[in-house]
């Protein structure tokens, strides 16, 4: 199904529905989003509505750096200010860029990343990081499917990723377009997997990459990375440069959004458990650093100590 | 919802359908199966229709230790021979025995295993060990159960336990019923009650336990027991002696249970994931004694070396 946004109230709402969703797809929509807004606003009160519209976009999701990227991005261009048509004209231009760039980006994570995976790989992932996401390739999944060009033999253990089932419902969905040998598991069921050794790496994206390596990513992501460390398996983090936060020096310092409770009471509107259950829906954990073997970007394979450059250089 | 088996052949289709569930409720079932086999069977080939049935409940469910169990006792019940009348009369007898022995063992299995949670515990559970599981009180619900009637501050987080959301329906249900506090996460959310501080300890029945103390429970069970490990936080493992398999000498011998595929691609009949999705659906994992810290049955809290007395000493 494709939604066209012919608002930035409707914009926020998709975001807010994880309509847009992913990390990288975030730093996009923020930038069309204030695309859009110039489009539509008239030159009258042309930067009030802008202010209005940034601040709509900024409240969406309070967890995913790459908004404020992309955010940021977008007041980079208002700066030099100018009639409200080059204005207009600065910001498309800019929102085209940054997922163009997003394009490139993926096709170069997917080869650095894919050069990590030994032939005949078992590769577990979480959620979704395919093009869904984040344009272009991806992140995790421009991993999976470059190394899987090159290796038929590859397979992928797909993790569920409750309460969305965003493993089910995208990632198992992306991998059989493009031909991918893939299973679906119970994100619990992960355990078992690698008690079993039927699993040589573990490939997600992230939603915030802090200075010092800590990781936020889908909630399971922590638990993942707890028993890729039991078990001697390497666990890969993929995704853009922009997705690193250089500002934050430790995932303690990343906010955790709490979501709706309805999403885990009820599965595609079928409840599952008892009217009056309370529960608690954190929608990311943090794996600490010490668990990350490596963070791929479209810059290369970055391995501790990081030395990430800021966000500030990746723009220019 | 109450449902009546008025013949065997009802009784072994609930058992697939997990209508009757959890180990110690399979060794009831197990020898009411073969009570209502004796009280339908006619005079004329009695002895032939009992291990026709006897066959039939044997082989449905591969992995429950209760329900051989249960069976060997029927065995022992049938053995002195006599008339049918007195066979059935036996039969029922004994049946009624192991219902009524089973009450009695959770209300010991609560008192022993309430003795180890300090006081405000918050108690991680996993799939359903409860009164719906194991008439009585249960068995991990039981400990849960004695520790809340004294502690009204105790707290029990309870994960959804898929494919099937035994802790959303029965756990949650149960808990709420008992009015002990309690709060619902998806399963890959444990990771991060761990990560916060917020699981003081881990409380799991079990299926079958081996002589060694490995533990073949509910899948995921294994995933939360590497999590307590890296936290140093208690997993204690809740069943019934009847559930020690003392002829087991370690895990690795245990066969798991690969269950429907559909299990995991439709959650409440809706589907979860593209048509022709492939999906693995092991029931059980096996943790084994290096994750556990005790193990409490009727008799008493367990700890390593385990020296369980063999079921045979268990019967008389």
């Amino acid at each position: 199904v494709e939604r066209r946004c012919a608002t930035v109230e409707e914009l926020v709402e998709a975001i807010r529905e994880l309509a847009v969703r992913g990390a990288p797809s975030l730093g996009v929509a923020a930038a069309m989003g204030m695309a859009l807004a110039a489009e539509r606003a008239s030159d009258e009160g042309f930067e009030a509505e802008l202010d209005r519209s940034r601040a709509l976009l900024a409240g969406s999701r309070p967890t995913a750096v790459n908004l404020v990227w992309g955010l940021e991005q977008t007041d980079a261009a208002r700066a030099p200010g100018g009639t409200p048509a080059e204005v207009r004209e600065r910001l498309a231009a800019l929102a085209a860029r940054i997922q163009e760039d997003e394009v490139e980006r993926g096709r170069r994570m997917g080869a650095h990343g894919a050069a990590l995976l030994a032939r005949g790989a078992r590769v577990l992932t979480h959620c979704n990081a395919g093009p869904l996401a984040c344009g272009g390739h991806g992140s995790a999944l421009a991993v999976i499917r470059h190394a899987a060009e090159d290796d038929p033999s590859l397979h992928v253990w797909v993790a569920e990723t409750r309460p969305l089932l965003q493993g089910a419902r995208l990632t198992a969905w992306e991998l059989g377009q493009l031909g991918v040998d893939h299973t679906l598991v119970v994100d619990s069921a992960a355990g078992q997997l690698f008690a079993r050794g039927l699993v040589d790496a573990v490939v997600v994206g992230a939603d915030r990459i802090c200075a010092n390596g800590d990781v936020a990513n889908k909630v399971g992501t922590y638990t993942l990375s707890v028993l890729a460390r039991a078990h001697g398996v390497p666990l890969i983090v993929v995704a853009p440069s922009s997705t690193v936060d250089t500002g934050l020096p430790s995932g303690s310092q990343i906010p955790i959004e709490e979501r709706d409770p309805q999403e885990v009471l009820a599965v595609a509107g079928v409840p599952v458990a008892p009217a009056g259950t309370r529960a608690a829906n954190p929608a990311f954990d943090v794996t600490p650093a010490a668990n990350v073997s490596a963070i791929v970007t479209e810059e290369g394979v970055h391995r501790p100590p990081y030395a990430f450059r800021p966000a500030a250089a990746l723009a220019s």
